[in-house]
């Protein structure tokens, strides 16, 4: 089936997430993406448990409708094969630390003279340029260095990591917008251009609310862990079984509330009567809300409010997530045939188009699936050539 | 300057956060985005404070580069001057409750028979499609049934909403990596489509590392805090005056560690000589850890393990990130000239492409600062017929 982005092609010589994360919404979208990989090691993910039959879940989550292609970029042979493929890509990614392309001889400078109509996108930690430009980086440096960790607390708690590595997806995810602008912009010019997307800038780009705030008062923010600075009651309370997020952002909705969870003694009290007075005494208006809270399970809550179209949720693990009927109805959890770790669950495509529609079509590839394929296709090798370049390691 | 989007219009319907970080992102690359406001009131977050002489603040880090027509889309004015500039659009979005466009009688089946080349995007918190699609919803009710907020906690303590609303900025993403696609295949088969974005399902395609985990194992993960499951030592410890986190991720790393803490004692230790080892005795190590790391500033453990380039950092606070000289060297903050509050200070663009550059060039707009401009010179409106839809508040 026809996909939006078929066509165009990727080198993707990105390892374990914001990169790979990057090409797996393109490739889901019909972007033919070649992996290129460490021959006889491959992405570093690939190592990461837990294992399904040897494979990583890990790996496959986020490798599904690549292909796979084993190169040593340190070899001569090795790096004009690559030198061949940015001939026929349009665009090549990679996420190392800035300045390993450039020794290796394989920066943009250099691909850019192979082709001008190259699209170079780099992802790294800090950037390809500034004071810390070299340091290390991992996800939780990075959200804590951009301003998420420290403010995702319980009011006097300890800062707290977000459990998912936004550091690296949302710079993935930015590296996509600018992958696909530059390749609009070039149907128009001709030209390839360089993209350098930063961990920490998009941290920065982040931080919305807190940011603004900060500017606008010279108040730094601090923690408020789970209430609303500004509507009440908003926020997550413990129940019977588990916790309930409800969000009454005005007081129409209050009233509501206040007669569905039989407690129209709120509705006199003066100190509840609008959402100015309700955030005044929000410590008050807390303490009664945990006591009522606390006398039902989550799922009725849920239930009798929903009916009275208050907006409220339960807060879900995992297992919930991923057994959910909506999440089910959405197309959300798929699952695909590896031919060595069998059948396969893991996430699907958020991004639903209406005529030519994403899909996991084929499975994460094993270790240098492709690589005679890619050869032999886009370069002409021939079979001895092939056989040759694998016995001395180089594919 | 030339930019990557220039030449693609879009008309923006959204409101708030999703949607106008979406716009955002789109209007840094060159898309001329026509923000349409309700007359008198605008966008919802224009009410929102802390205010800069009346201005939300709030609303001004989400709209700048974009212009601002008021129309009333009650009104059948107001539906056939939205009618009217959809033929001029490429791209039209929106982020109210799945069915609102469907009671204007201006959804998607409507606006394509106007202009099949229209790409039309609609953001919700669950979809166009499923049970919940008629649920309310907001950031923090979607980041718990997504499963983002149980997990982002510590070992036995409250669950913790991630700090910035990162239910509604990953959606504002995936939908402007959809448009984008939309856009590129419409270069080929002359047509446009709907791109249905719900906020939950793009949380599930966060869940990265634990989904898979979960799928793997059928084990359900829990938290685990600011620790990192098989890498040690790696989290975030207190200081003399406040945190500092580390990342060593192999053995060779911890070698270098204990040389410059000067703690050569633990290289012996039978306990830490091996990642594995220094996993399974985790909680004795971080006790050693706490107590070494309390000795000194982070800003003094940071310049010491950074000069031995140890992966590290610290947990910056909100004026920290705004004032760090690596993020004002990135240009990560910038500030632009407001007519009414003067000059006002936001973040950066976080995709920084060499040759056409993104840019903020022009102030969020006052509510219906361009609608002359736009009617005028898109519909060729006379101004005495701008003036009666003024006088009857259609515009």
């Amino acid at each position: 089936m026809h996909k939006a982005l078929d066509g165009v092609r990727i080198l993707d010589l990105t390892r374990v997430l914001a990169g790979p994360f990057c090409t797996m919404v393109l490739a889901d979208l019909g972007a033919e993406v070649i992996k290129v990989e460490i021959p006889g090691i491959g992405d570093d993910s690939r190592s990461a448990g837990p294992f399904i039959k040897g494979e990583s879940s890990y790996f496959m989550s986020l490798n599904r409708g690549k292909k796979s292609l084993t190169l040593n970029l340190r070899h001569q042979e090795g790096k004009a094969i690559l030198k061949g493929l940015v001939n026929r890509a349009d665009v090549l990614i990679e996420n190392f630390r800035p300045g390993t392309m450039d020794k290796l001889e394989l920066d943009y400078s250099v691909l850019v003279a192979e082709n001008p109509r190259l699209i170079y996108a780099a992802i790294s930690g800090f950037g390809q340029s500034g004071p810390y430009r070299e340091k290390p980086a991992y996800d939780f440096i990075i959200q804590g260095m951009g301003g998420v960790m420290g403010l995702t607390a319980h009011p006097g708690g300890p800062p707290t990591r977000v459990a998912v590595a936004i550091g690296d997806i949302t710079a993935g995810l930015f590296a996509a917008i600018g992958i696909l602008s530059a390749l609009r912009e070039r149907d128009v010019s001709g030209r390839g251009q360089m993209i350098d997307v930063a961990m920490l800038d998009c941290q920065v780009s982040l931080l919305e609310n807190p940011l603004a705030r900060y500017f606008a008062t010279q108040e730094v923010p601090v923690p408020i862990g789970n209430t609303h600075p500004t509507l009440n009651p908003t926020g997550a309370y413990p129940t019977k079984d588990r916790y309930l997020i409800i969000g009454i952002g005005n007081d129409s909705l209050w009233k509501t509330f206040c007669q569905v969870v039989d407690r129209k003694q709120w509705l006199e009290d003066e100190r509840f009567t609008t959402n100015a007075k309700r955030t005044e005494n929000s410590a008050h208006l807390g303490e009664l809300l945990a006591d009522l809270f606390r006398t039902r399970n989550t799922a009725d809550w849920v239930e009798l409010l929903e009916n009275a179209g208050i907006p409220c949720g339960p807060i879900n693990t995992v297992d919930e997530v991923a057994n959910d009927p909506h999440v089910d109805f959405r197309k959300m959890i798929v699952s695909i045939e590896h031919a060595i770790a069998g059948e396969v669950k893991m996430a699907g495509v958020p991004i639903k188009m209406s005529r030519t529609p994403g899909a996991v079509d084929t499975p994460p590839p094993i270790l240098g699936e492709h690589t005679n394929e890619i050869l032999q296709n886009l370069l002409g090798y021939q079979r001895n050539k092939i056989k040759a370049l694998r016995e001395k390691e180089i594919i």
